[in-house]
């Protein structure tokens, strides 16, 4: 925790921060009962195991766009931050099997991203660290699955095929008693951990083969009224509008009509909204696949008659996600700006919270230099630059202003944490033991 | 967790590392199986609420010297290391009431000291971040205990008497689930607390008008053989020898002939051990009271004839400790050279290790520049002057030295958690429930 992790803070570049200023000063007088509250929705509704949470920070307005049950970037978190982590896998892992000692951390398949490695790396370490042994099991058969990755510290990931021996699953010389998934499932639930003894978690239903994330926004939208009342702020201030349409095909057309009349809504929404509070930035939505992740299958639109517009490339572009999966439902969620920046370059910034089990342990800036503030950091082929946060989100400072840095990331973690209770009562929702 | 608590690490100033670096060399090596082996025993038993741990570094040698179950010094704690205190807080507490909201803290009684204020304001602060309600009680009635006092930071610390209704303790308006002692019980168990149906942590029978620094170390030389087995060590390069004895009236000079016998035989333990590691360092013993704190009744000896020749000054000395407590058992501990100095002034420096629950959660040093290192320098009326670890105690780095900084914080926090082991063991012992 020394001086090695300085790090700047991004700008938040806007006037507008009335609202938000309004927010983070309620946070900051409410930070104990808000504490409580957590403690008591966690009782009701277990945290799930890992989340990370993509925030915007509009300035007026500061909210969630995309939570993640089986994050990535555990490498962009500040070294600082790792006695929190493992303290807190401590916890998650033994809530889980109190004796656990062999863990199987099951990556993403085909992944060749040497970032991606990098996070199975830390993972590994975090948890070597907290007193588990890990080993690193790929759901891929034979030689596809037998891997090796070489880390810039100069450590080996060396990932093995899962063997389904029975009602378990092993690596040679290896029985595992938690299986932890790495890999979102966008393909499926995979047959060779259907059925097994050992605990799964994230549990597999959570896969993006069956998830939606306008059932995660349902979830945190009920979440935002009550945290809303609770603080007595107008959720809007921390909660997306949004929309979905069940029915889509990018390539064959179909469904456009639904596209634009619900893109025409929200923005109609966001309008209403920007208004009341005297906002006089352009709103826009974010059309996207309502399943699926890695910022595929996403666009920037500013009024309805551009999804009726899309040219081949943009449609096939829209059509087809993440190991080849189509398009079929999606999401409109409100557009919300990222207004903080970064250096003399103005680069753009969006935060990303992370949780284990239900604490705060971190989080990093995704740093843009060349995309604009209404568009989508986390895209495909472009790579961000992280910024590990230089803070906890867990030491808010009530002698210092509302938006200090201590009090700002200790508005990300609260909202992180609202993101992450909405993943568990979705995960309670599908589970059917609400 | 920014570059503003950079801190200063004091340096090993012996040549005689050898042992040492053995040691730190072994737990970086067995890191994973050595936190597998705390998880295994803290489900045997329960971790203490809380605990801070003086450790003694000889370079040669490191060993804890005293375990306080009701720790002051939380303000001299790294601010970087809130968010883990917090985190384990949240953990500790949840075990004892999940639903717990209101915690009644109780603070030692007539203490002006100003500093142990500043650990009262420190842990108000962190529960209350933690998201806990808290009000600080007094043992004292009415106008006793009915006290304010304004920390450095300007905020107020209200301490109000304690009532007792019916099997409850309350505070006006304010019905406690949790009490929450912060005060050593030094002259017995108080009847205020007796038969209430709040729990009360760390249990009463743990205060020094009954507990003993001799049960305490027969509890931790177990785990010092059950451990330098477990990672192939001589268990004396991490335990003090030490022995008892039953009866003495300092004032009365009866006794005398136990303390001279067992001064002696202490020694000679001394060095047929320094002989084995060619250590030519002079054998030291501490004679302190088996019960209390603070650094009160206690003395440094080189040879068995100085507790025959004692003056009546000294005599004086020992015979009373806090709150006019009577000494009549006394321990007689291998005394631990410390060899971490700091600075030109070479000042000489001890470590404190802090845990809550089974995490470790920082330290600092007791730095005094006006005693040697064969002195304690936990004493009465000498300020020492804290500084905060500046790493965290959980995050060695296999690819450093064993005798980096954060491995070396790593030793500490493995044998401050010994030390609270052996606790936990004692009162397992104590309440008769092992």
């Amino acid at each position: 925790m020394g001086a090695q992790h300085l790090q700047a803070v991004p700008h938040l570049t806007t006037a507008l921060t009335g609202p938000l200023l309004e927010i983070e000063k309620r946070l900051l007088e409410r930070q104990t009962a808000i504490e409580q509250w957590f403690h008591e929705r966690w009782l009701a509704t277990p945290a799930p195991f890992y989340t990370s949470v993509d925030l915007r920070n509009a300035g007026f307005k500061l909210a969630p766009v995309d939570t993640n049950l089986f994050p990535a970037g555990f490498n962009n978190l500040n070294p600082a931050f790792h006695p929190l982590c493992m303290q807190a896998l401590q916890v998650a892992v033994e809530r889980l099997c109190p004796k656990a000692c062999r863990i199987l951390l099951v990556p993403e398949n085909h992944s060749r991203n040497t970032y991606y490695w990098e996070n199975v790396g830390a993972l590994v370490q975090l948890l070597e660290r907290a007193g588990y042994q890990v080993r690193v099991g790929s759901l891929l058969a034979e030689a596809a699955g037998r891997q090796s990755f070489t880390l810039q510290n100069g450590r080996v990931v060396d990932v093995e095929p899962v063997e389904r021996v029975g009602d378990s699953v092993t690596l040679p010389g290896y029985k595992p008693c938690l299986v932890l998934l790495n890999n979102d499932l966008s393909s499926g639930a995979p047959a060779l951990l259907t059925g097994i003894t050992q605990p799964v978690v994230p549990s597999p239903i959570l896969g993006w083969w069956h998830r939606l994330k306008s059932d995660h926004f349902t979830q945190y939208r009920q979440l935002a009224l009550e945290f809303g009342e609770f603080i007595d702020i107008d959720p809007w201030l921390i909660d997306p509008l949004f929309r979905r349409c069940g029915s889509v095909d990018f390539q064959k057309r179909t469904g456009e009509d639904c596209l634009a009349e619900n893109v025409d809504a929200v923005l109609q929404g966001i309008r209403l909204k920007y208004r009341e509070y005297h906002i006089t930035q352009t709103p826009f939505v974010i059309v996207k696949a309502d399943t699926g992740t890695y910022g595929m299958g996403i666009m920037t639109v500013h009024d309805a008659s551009e999804v009726r517009q899309l040219n081949r490339k943009q449609r096939n572009k829209m059509a087809v996600i993440k190991e080849g999966q189509i398009v079929e439902q999606v999401l409109i969620q409100e557009g919300v700006y990222t207004f903080e920046t970064l250096g003399t370059e103005q680069a753009v910034a969006e935060p990303v919270v992370y949780m284990i089990d239900r604490f705060v342990v971190g989080g990093f800036y995704r740093i843009h230099t060349t995309r604009g503030s209404d568009e989508n950091l986390n895209a495909p082929g472009m790579q961000f630059r992280p910024l590990a946060f230089a803070d906890s989100c867990s030491s808010p400072d009530r002698e210092r202003e509302p938006d200090a840095s201590p009090n700002r990331f200790y508005a990300y973690g609260v909202i992180g944490r609202l993101a992450a209770l909405a993943a568990a009562r979705e995960w309670q929702a599908v589970a059917g033991t609400s």
